[in-house]
């Protein structure tokens, strides 16, 4: 919509010829004396005096005229300021009636935003996160390479070999650590192989392969790795202060502590909780 | 940004000099008379018309000042409007395009929405929802015991065991009706097991297991169970009137009526089926 | 909420009294005069004088009073147009506020609509799409059908047959083509015997079945069909021009030429090389 003209305020002319008239007056000097003996007569008087009677009504005429344009502008631009506040009124319900959208579209937004973040974790629930085997360890077919790989180091845990539908490197080689092996993400047929492989890994506390340490993770979305990476300050604490904790899915903390559990949704109640541990130590 | 200061209308000061003027000119008595005999002579009476002139000039002139003066703010405050409504009309434009926007997003997530239930629909597919199983019977080892269960229960359906990825109780026991036990969702390894536990237990009609009645159902998201509930009362009507009806993916009601295949996408529309069969029976 | 009732400027009353008066000064004659002898004595031209002030000043004070009402509604006028302004204000910083919001929550729907779409396509990574069947071939069972159809078009490519878990005809019949098959969309249980599929139809270049041209597709979601078929154009020039390419996920043209490969997101980024390759030709 283009910006509405502006009307110039009516009535608002030059105002020059009215104070022309007021000069007139001022200046203007009687009427000349029509009587023949050059003295003013009470006649010259009384007519000089009507004269200046007729002049002040003209200008008094003038005034209000000027006055009852004045008004007429007034009541004009009322009314334009009716119409505006008018505008501004709906303007203003319309922001309202936004802002509400806006906040139903927020949390929609949020709904979806967890419900995908849990689509995209329940589509890796199969898999595992397997980090240190060097690089080009795998050979040239990643798949069989780890059907063979993970009873190796398991152990007994499997009865027959892990079926993998897909198994890769990803990620980048990190170039300031340039020997440390970029993260293997391993897709499990059947998601009981991806347990059987967590659980055996918790069992055996320490996984190593020809000298390396290998380490085993669920494979989570990018979304709940970084929101699970906020409790790594506190986790820290927890173990300097010898208190067992784990992660609950999404990422809640959950501490055990004198025989209760505690679970934590967010980073500061969990700091809160060890401040008290410390404080009543 | 913070509200424009209100400037004060310009020239509107005080009147209180002008109206001082206006007393004086009232009250002022003509000039003492100049000539010696204490008469007023022509000249006293021409000077006085001559004064009183120049005081209704100077009234005229200070009136016209006050009305300039008006009409200049009238034009600034016409200005001041016309700056007003600029800024109305540039808001009302931008609460077009937000508007528009936001219609835009509206639909992105309803779309979104749908997406999303779709895909947790279909995450589901091979998951069945087993009602009627007493709590604890299934031992420590649920997807074992399933595994051994569905083939009992269901016969000769399952030429080899079912292969389970997951099962467990879902949602909390109800307090009211604590002997009801809660469901259990079954992941099978392939969608076709569960195909097979469904159509299987259709084919039987009714399911028991050590005297307590079992059900299998398709397990579906949240959401689009919430949406099937919706038909719940059609449904039962329909069922005092021996019609035929299932349910179509996601919450779409199909009716077999006197030879006829009728699919109902809400509520009121089968309402209305209803009515209009009821009205001819 | 309301718009808000306009109230009438103050002091705006009709001003008819007001020019009543300026008649009667306008038309009063001078007072008669009050000698016997008919004639204007300086007394009476004195009074008249005097009258003459009195109802100057009588006028002076009316217009005084007209300007002073007039200042009163310009200065309430000021005083409407100052909170005008400070809600116009607010509105343009809850314009802005709700920009910002909008502008966050269209990234937020792209983001979400990307990662829908990747999940869909992500979901259909074990799918793949098979073109050419004629209608009808696949008997009553198109999964075993799909079993024993693959290892015996793609040779020994299989060394035991597919698990499929689904597999139905996708679609509408084209009523333009009616001999045109419908696609069918076939679920494997495992990812890898698609990935085998794949890689045995390229490898036979022409699969044929009963005098059927059969054509093996990754099932992809429809809004990345969608996506990649916009490259159809300039791929068919590639082709004319013995230029080899291909798709990378999601919709990423990737061109071989002269021993380089080049990769291009954009249709546009496409047509370039196109048109750089047969200038520099």
């Amino acid at each position: 919509m283009p910006p509405k003209t502006i009307k110039p305020a009516q009535h608002l002319k030059p105002s020059g010829q009215m104070e022309e008239e007021g000069k007139v007056l001022a200046s203007k000097k009687l009427a000349e004396p029509q009587s023949e003996d050059n003295a003013a007569t009470n006649d010259d008087i009384l007519r000089a005096v009507q004269s200046l009677r007729e002049d002040c009504s003209k200008q008094f005429t003038d005034t209000m005229d000027a006055i009852n344009g004045i008004k007429s502008d007034l009541l004009s631009q009322a009314q334009r300021m009716g119409a505006a506040e008018e505008r501004i009124s709906q303007a203003e319900e319309d922001v309202i009636a936004l802002q509400h959208k806006v906040n139903k579209l927020e949390e929609t937004t949020e709904f979806l935003r967890n419900k995908v973040q849990d689509l995209e974790d329940r589509g890796r629930r199969s898999n595992l996160r397997l980090l240190g085997l060097p690089e080009k360890m795998e050979g040239s077919n990643m798949c069989a390479f780890i059907e063979n790989f993970l009873p190796t180091i398991l152990r007994d845990e499997f009865g027959s070999p892990p079926v993998t539908e897909r198994a890769h490197r990803v990620g980048q080689v990190n170039p300031n650590r340039p020997s440390t092996p970029r993260a293997i993400v391993i897709k499990f047929l059947n998601y009981q192989d991806r347990e059987k492989a967590l659980r055996a890994a918790r069992k055996m506390k320490e996984l190593r392969y020809e000298g390396q340490r290998i380490s085993l993770f669920p494979d989570l979305s990018a979304e709940t790795r970084q929101r699970q990476r906020q409790f790594d300050g506190v986790k820290a604490q927890l173990r300097g202060m010898g208190i067992r904790y784990g992660m609950l899915y999404p990422a809640h903390l959950i501490v055990t502590h004198a025989g209760q559990q505690h679970v934590f949704k967010t980073v500061a109640e969990a700091d809160d909780f060890v401040r008290s541990v410390r404080t009543t130590a």
